[in-house]
Formats: structure tokens, sequence, C-alpha cells
């Protein structure tokens, strides 16, 4: 049986991990978790699957909730510590990491350093500190797992195949909720518009993500430190339908794809029983002749400005990526707490860009540094 | 060095297997060679790359060569006999059957009983006696590899994973040159019409077969072989751009496709280098963006009914398929010499499945007998 360590469990991914666990209770056992501030959802797992190590956000939910199960097996933390805590806790052998943001990065490396498998989902810790995870994962012998339906496809479509023989990745974009839209047509729009993805349930950041399509180049940042290919290799291709994950091509010009209907679920789910499979109720199959059509374009690069801004930060890498990252998340909860507009999203990250001075090879702190001053000067042009 | 014996040198496959080994002088040499009547194209390939082994249909040819390459270190043979001598040619490890028709079958089996690798691109070797051939490869040990690009993509998908997660396969067809007619405009057509392939640049066996959905047939009933998955779980999938070449879905609802430019030097290479690839120069890559759609419509049976007489010979097994197989052959060959309508081609398979009283688990010898009745009845239809 995989014990499990669920850093995020209340969030979007965190709760469709629940799912897969919940489905298979002979593979998994979950025996930690963390969340934030969502007590309720909260209590329910902890009285469904009891696990050994639980931690919150605040102080104050971690003294009721040491309270209200006072009687029981579990041991309670709470802020950062209690998710590096969890990270490492003995009894997990894999560590589930659905954290959003940036606080995602250090318990990854916890994680790696106490040889945890870990099946990331939280984007910022291969965007902004991709050298030191992947350096750490080979001096430790840690495997990562991509959670992302993109880098999952990929990963799927590598099994078997010797990396040296990829020639180029394709990540599948559908183009958010705006994506027929022109830029002129951007201006003004609704945090409720913007939130209406098309094909994918997920969180309110990375729905907005979507829409700038910042999700996309912050995901061609992962793919480049996940599979080990430039920047110049790895393509972007507009799919409205989400359909084709993902693809990667090999160097006889056969290409591997990876298809289904949007669930992520399946990613989860495969991140957790890598390299077999196991059944997956209650997900709808594929069925292409009911689909009928698959459509494909190329991004605009003016029109999604974000995409262009990841590409540039990738290549230039150092604490470029951070920057990048830290500007779009506080940028995109200026938008959603209505305080911007939307195509002013990509402005404020390109400010932050071009007032950063890049430095190379940084370590955790060089990082943090950068996010809280990409951060800081992204409020101070509110008003 | 990968030491190859080519039987069926001058064919589409063959030539094409010509030019995979002469773009890798390093990777693959040729041992052997064997082909049917075309003198010219073989002279130049036994100049080329001076096999040490070459065999020809007829007797008179074989005199000749022989005469002609008489202080070569060639050694000629000719017949059926030929085709089996280059099976088992010590020299070769592996072997590439792309013969056409029923005389592939034996070659296979010899060459498995040689313990060589056998890359088959014949499909009479599975259809007629899966059986045979796959209990042979058990015993001994031999690996069969797949050139048709359907079961070559399917086989690429399948790498890494459990056999045993496979769900489904989805064998895609282009619908081949009449896919947009009704069966009233099916009338009358001419042997002109029906060699037009949309697609691939093929043989015109294979293109009247890709017409008629029996090409598409037969690899149902070839992959039920390959790759011991029941005929309810193979779906055949219309597919006008012939750029998926086929999928496999597994238990979790996952699906892997292989996709590419029709280009038959990618599987044909892939069967050479498995389980490596290496680089292909002259084939065009895939290019999404530029085809901008994907096309998927569901097979009707009552429009395409050798596709449904494929799987109901496959269901009920022994000498049936073989029966199909060579009563379409004699057919076809009736239709391209303009003795037969399109449209009868589908009628005289019926009526020799019909006639036919199986034979379960039947041996080379029933299954030959089969094969020659099924022939013989479709003669005797022809005044």
């Amino acid at each position: 049986m995989k014990r499990i360590s669920l850093l995020g469990a209340t969030g979007s991914i965190g709760i469709q991990t629940l799912e897969v666990i919940r489905e298979h209770p002979e593979e998994f056992g979950l025996a930690a978790i963390t969340f934030g501030s969502n007590m309720e959802a909260g209590r329910r797992i902890i009285r469904e699957f009891m696990p050994r190590f639980v931690s919150v956000k605040e102080q104050a939910d971690y003294e009721k909730l040491k309270d209200e199960f006072s009687g029981e097996p579990v041991t309670f933390s709470w802020g950062e510590d209690g998710n590096i805590e969890a990270a490492v806790h003995h009894e997990a052998d894999t560590v589930v990491n659905a954290l959003l943001g940036s606080i995602g990065l250090v318990p990854t490396l916890k994680a790696i350093e106490a040889k945890k498998t870990v099946a990331i989902a939280n984007k910022e810790t291969l965007v902004t500190a991709g050298h030191l995870v992947t350096e750490a994962a080979k001096k430790h012998g840690t495997v990562l797992l991509p959670v992302d339906s993109e880098h999952s496809a990929i990963f799927q479509c590598l099994q078997g195949e010797d990396p040296a023989s990829v020639s180029r990745l394709i990540l599948t974009a559908s183009g958010g909720s705006f994506r027929d839209r022109s830029r002129k047509e951007l201006e003004g729009v609704t945090v409720e518009e913007a939130l209406n993805h098309p094909n994918w349930s997920m969180g309110a950041k990375i729905t907005i993500d979507s829409a700038t399509m910042m999700n996309k180049g912050l995901e061609v940042i992962e793919a480049f430190w996940l599979f080990g290919i430039p920047y110049s290799r790895i393509d972007v291709l507009l799919h409205k339908e989400s359909i084709i994950h993902s693809m990667a091509e090999f160097e006889d010009g056969s290409v591997k794809a990876q298809l289904g209907t949007p669930d992520m679920k399946v990613p989860i789910q495969y991140a957790l029983t890598h390299p077999s499979r196991l059944p997956l109720k209650n997900t709808s199959r594929l069925n292409l002749w009911e689909q009928g059509k698959l459509h494909f374009s190329k991004p605009d690069f003016d029109r999604f400005k974000c995409l262009h801004f990841a590409y540039e930060s990738g290549k230039m890498g150092g604490t470029m990526p951070a920057v990048l990252n830290a500007a779009n998340e506080e940028a995109v909860a200026q938008f959603l707490a209505g305080r911007l507009e939307f195509l002013e999203i990509e402005n404020r990250i390109e400010q932050a860009l071009e007032a950063h001075s890049i430095i190379q090879n940084p370590d955790l702190e060089a990082i943090q540094h950068a996010d809280q001053e990409a951060r800081a000067l992204v409020r101070s042009l509110l008003n």
C-alpha cells in the first residue's frame, strides 16, 4: 500500500486526489494532510480518513482541531512548518504537493531530501526553483511525478522511450475562457467572465492564468525542467477541445499523444500508480466518433503576451521565472479582488520583469527575495 | 549491426525498407532478399547492397541472375523455397516479411522456428494463421514486430505499459478512395478510381482493400493476434486525414495515440530499431497547427460490408479468416483485371464464407486447403 501525504487537501487537486484514494482503499492510504482555512471540508477529511498528521494555515484553527479530535491518534500542526512536517512525515512514501503558490517550494525540497516520491501539482516548485528541485532529486534519487494533465500526458508518452530520442514537446492549450476574443474585446471583462473556463473545472487563480495563457507559459517552464528539453523545442498548440492533453515528438518523426476527456483524476491517479495503472471508475471514456472534430491552431504571442513573457523568462533563467510567477500571482489576486483590469495583468508582469536585475543560479533565499520584491512592486503600482 | 533478410524487396514496403537501411549503413546490413519478377529493380538492389542470398519467383530469372552475378559472393535461389531459405538465412537476425498474399505464411513460421526477430508487413501471416504464429513465437521466444502503420502505432503506445492494463484498441481508418461515396455511387466505379487513395501511396491490392475497408478488417484480425485483445474491445474509427495512426485505451481511461504524416518509413524503421529509435531524414514532420482539423466518425458496417465480414470471421476463428482472405485476394484480382464489378467483391467474399465449413484449430494444411477452396469457389463464380 502506498501511504500518501497530501499537501493542499481541500483544493481542487486535493479533493480529486482524495477521490482517487477513496476508490482504491487497498492500494492507497492517507498518512498526512495539510489544508488552508476550509475547516468544514478539513474536518470531513479527518473523520473519513483519520490521517496521522494534519496541519492547517492558522494557529487558531490548529487549536480548534486539536480540541475537537483530542481522543484521536492524530498529530496537529500549523503554518508553513506544518506543510514541511507533512512533506517529510515518516509514514508517507509519496507526497502529493497540491499547494497553491510559492509556499509549495520548500515542502517539495524537504520531501525530496527525505527521499519521498513527489507528485507535483504545485507549479511554482519547478517554475521558480527548477534547478534546485531537479538537482536535489538527482542527488537523493527521488522520482518527480507530474500531476498537471499536460506534463502527465508527456510523461505517459515517454514511458518505454529513451529520453534522448525526444525531439520536441508539444503542449496543448485550450486558450481559456477568452480564446475567441480579440485583445480589443478583452477590455473591461469581468472576473465572472474570466472564471468561466470552457473545458476544465479548476480553482480561480489557475482559471485566470488559463485565460491569460500564463498557465501555459508556466507549464512550458515546468516542461523544460521536468523533461530537460530546451525551450526552442517546446511548442504550444492551441487545441480548444482539450482532448489531446499534450504530445512528444521523437527523432524519427513519430509523435505520441495522450488523450482523454478532461478529468484531472486521470493524471492524479497515474502519478500515484506509475508505472502501473489501475481502473478508474466515474470517469467518462473518450469517444472520438461522437467528438467528431479536433481543432488546432498556433497561439499568437501578441495576443497572449503572458506566454511570450514566460518563454523569455524561462530562457533568461535564474530568478526571472520567480519574478514572472510572483508578479503574476499578485496581479491575478488584484484582478480577482476587482482592483485591476484584466489586460493590466500582463502589464504588471512586464513591469516587474523589466525592473528586475537577474541573478543566475539563485539559492532559495535569492529566489524568495526576488519573489517578494516582485510582489511589492506590483502592489506599489496599484494606486 | 542488425543483419536483415528482406522478403519482397521490390514491393512498396520492400523499397521503403531499403531506404531505411540505406539511411543507416552503420546500423543495418542487408543479408538476404527475395523478390518476384521485377528484374530491373532486383538487379539494382543486388548491385547496391550485394546481399549474400537472393531468391526470385521464377526459375528462368534465377538462371539469368546466377549468370549475371557469377563472380560475386551471392547465392541464388527461386520459388517458395527461396523465400524460406531467405527467412532462415544464417547471417540474418531480423526478417522483414513484406511478401504479398498467403505465400508469406510459411516463411514467417520458418523464421520464427529459426529464432529470428520477425517484422511482419505480410497481413496474411497473422490473419490466416494467427494461432500458429503466436504459439510458435511463444515457444521459440521470438519477437514479432508489426510494420503496418496501425499496429506499429498501437505497439508504440504500449511501450512501457502493462499489456493487462489495455482496455481497448482503436484502429483508425482513412476510409479509402471511396470514403465519401454512398453504396449507390459505388456502382460501376473503375479500377483507376479505386486506385486513387487519398493519403497513402501503396500497392494496388492493398489500395483496393482500403477502398472496401477489407484492409481494416484484416488489421482488426491482426490486432487480435498481435495484442491479445478480444474483438469486442477492438474498435475501428474513421479518420480521413490518416494523422492519428491508431490508439490504445487503458483501464484508467487514459488513451495513447501515435501520430505522424503518412509515411511508411516511420513504422518500418521503428520495427528495425525497436525498442530504440533513430533519426529519420526525408520524412515530413507533423504540424498540427497547419493541419488545423482532424475528423472522426463511426464506420457504417452496412456501407462497409467487408469490415463486418472480417469481424465475424475473426470471431468465428478457425479457418474462417483464411477463407475471408483468400476469397478477397481472388475477387480483388478479378476486379483489378477488369473482370468483376467493385461491389461484387464483397458478394464473392460473402458467398465463400457461407459455403465454408469451419475447421477449428486448423494446422497449416487445413489452412491452405481452406484457402485453395475459397479461391476455387470465387474463380468458379466468374462466368
